[in-house]
């Protein structure tokens, strides 16, 4: 099928799925979970047919994330059992007034329609979108990277079978059969046909969507998150929370990659940071990037510009000295991409200002920058994270796939 | 000054009005209203320049659109009253959680940052979206059309005047100085200066921006607004609701465009509705464009294909009958622009069916489509009326020029 025909297929089913009730889709993702585990087997032989393909290009951090097996995809099917257990997003009243006239107003939640998702390598992302948008009665068309195409068609096939099951047309979920450019590039012009447009995957994808979308697009991802080491702070919590900032998890987005330090605590406190993140972490040290106030004090390599705007998702830290959280809060405004930040800071005064001035869809007091998460939001799912500002901001959950409409109601009332 | 200084400076100073109480804000919008008044000649004199350039190329209607007069620039400043009278948006916390970690994560609204506005030739425009952008603490570049440049431009100037009076940056608001297709592509195209792009005029500005952006855009407008007479509908009322939704202002997107009858009353209802839009109007009839079952029943012109497709914004109306509400809806759907629709019945089984199932921005039952707009929805004001979903849809007050923000205060916590 072309995408275009895939689309055609989509706009017209979504309204089937606009009106199900809760139940109705619960059951539904109950089914695709089933299937998920019933087609394990099919699912297995293609994605291992995928990795054949791509052993000899693609690095063994990006092979892993593109391997199944018989318990990944369980914990793909139970994934999407925690999403049918979640809240129904659709058909919230939202607001309701009264007018003098007599009318009533009322806002309510509704699907957005098609959602597409462009991605990557990760096949998981696959039952992971599709069950999302089939919660929040949205269809969606999505979109794989080349390298995970045969397992996630797999995947995508056996959610149809779910689908069908219990009665809902299958086109409610769809894969595109093609993962040239042409294909994004279709998706990204279709307006009519698709409703919200979300890449998930590198700085690469996200900058062709927001340089070709013509769709209504989320700007997700990249995470060039700042923490700032106030003079104030409490230094054995903000050891713990920079090592866990930086290392817990060093490829995702939330992962700090650059640390600014108060200058009056600086002589103190960056040998220890030197330290935690290098001395003590011999199997697995950070390369510190230091400004040259900071080279004055460790050791470490000295920083070039371009280091204080590189998402390095590494064990890569760039260190900064700064006067005061004035200069701390110019650099931010300067280099964030508006995804991240936080103060460690005793200072109340210094963690109103910061949490007030900085324009970023996270800002931290005394915590990692690590919890920017649907899951750790408290959301229960997440489709991205967004780092723009309109509709949605940050970890984007079930409610952040639904627009709303107004219904009215009157008796005869005209203006 | 060029466009992209104008957007340099609307980037540097927005952080200012975003931080400013709404005590500050009110009186910069009262110093603003008072400029107005106190520039009224200033402002007239420009008007006037632009009124004979514009005396040999504009129609009459358009030349009253553009006119000012000293009681018009009154109801501008009282405009902007009214906008220092709303609540303010900024500052609210939309969620609070406590996460099981002790977190506690706040969801907090923000104003966007830089809102560029692209309008044509309604100098009162102007006034309205600075307000609004304003008491939404967000920075505005305006960018008027051509014809009505020289009165945008002096009544910018005072209200630049009005924001210098109390201490804030005159940059907040902004007109580009260059009215050719360049400055609006400028605009469309500032990744990183504009966080929101809404552009108010007609269908070739709308889609020349949905065509060319590249930063986040909201689509107003158009409207192909449907009412549906059901079998079951108080014709009385209906004959009212119709006549007001074609002719109380049929220049405006909520007016209707298109009236579908049930036709198990057609051959009552139509030559009623003949003789209320028609034959009662001697001075100002409207002209029917009929379907061939309609053109079977009255007189008329018949309609064309392209008649159900046309956003006339005149006396003229497309009419056709239907079966039954299932081919109501399934016309609309194909036909709508998402913007506003109705349908009067006394059935309140086919009120839900078409509530649920019409996806537009403001479903009706019973009352005139004219009500889509923000001071009639109770929102005090209206920067435009959203026909897409993300985001905002339909009128677009204060509180749809605010993103938000998650402030998470923590005591340590790491993941």
């Amino acid at each position: 099928m072309t995408t275009q025909e895939i689309l055609h297929k989509a706009k017209g089913c979504c309204g089937a799925l606009a009106v199900a009730d809760t139940d109705q889709k619960n059951r539904a993702l109950l089914a695709m979970a089933d299937a998920l585990i019933d087609n394990t087997d099919a699912i297995l032989q293609a994605n291992s047919a995928d990795m054949d393909a791509a052993k000899d290009t693609l690095s063994p951090s990006m092979l892993d994330r593109l391997a199944l097996t018989a318990q990944r995809i369980e914990a793909m099917a139970e994934g999407i059992r925690q999403v049918a257990a979640l809240p129904d997003p659709v058909g919230r009243i939202l607001s309701q007034i009264q007018r003098p006239n007599g009318m009533v107003i009322e806002r309510r939640s509704v699907p957005m329609g098609v959602v597409a998702i462009i991605y990557e390598s990760r096949p998981n992302v696959t039952s992971d979108a599709a069950a999302l948008a089939v919660k929040s009665g949205n269809a969606c068309v999505l979109r794989s990277g080349k390298d995970a195409f045969r397992s996630a068609n797999a995947i995508v096939n056996a959610l149809q079978l779910g689908l069908s099951q219990i009665g809902l047309p299958a086109e409610l979920v769809q894969l595109v059969q093609d993962t040239s450019r042409e294909s994004a590039r279709e998706l990204m012009t279709a307006v009519g046909y698709v409703d919200l447009l979300i890449p998930r995957g590198g700085a690469g994808l996200i900058r062709n969507c927001i340089e070709n979308a013509r769709v209504p697009c989320i700007q997700t991802g990249t995470g060039i998150c700042h923490i700032f080491v106030d003079k104030t702070a409490d230094q054995a919590m903000a050891l713990d929370i920079l090592e866990n900032a930086k290392t817990s998890r060093p490829s995702v987005c939330n992962a700090m990659e650059v640390c600014l330090v108060h200058q009056d605590i600086a002589k103190e406190f960056l040998p220890k940071l030197h330290k935690r993140l290098v001395t003590d972490r011999e199997n697995q040290p950070v390369e510190l990037r230091l400004d040259s106030a900071a080279a004055d004090i460790i050791p470490g390599k000295t920083a070039e510009p371009q280091d204080f705007d590189t998402e390095f998702l590494d064990y890569i830290l760039a260190v900064g000295v700064v006067e005061d959280i004035q200069q701390a809060m110019e650099h931010i405004s300067r280099h964030s991409t508006g995804h991240s930040e936080a103060i460690l800071t005793q200072d109340e005064k210094n963690a109103g200002a910061f949490t007030r001035q900085i324009d970023s869809a996270a800002v931290y007091v005394n915590c990692s920058t690590r919890f920017t998460d649907g899951g750790e939001f408290g959301l229960g799912c997440e489709m991205g994270i967004s780092t723009q500002k309109l509709h949605a901001r940050g970890p984007m959950g079930l409610e952040e796939l639904c627009s709303y409409k107004y219904v009215i109601r009157g008796t005869g009332q005209i203006r």
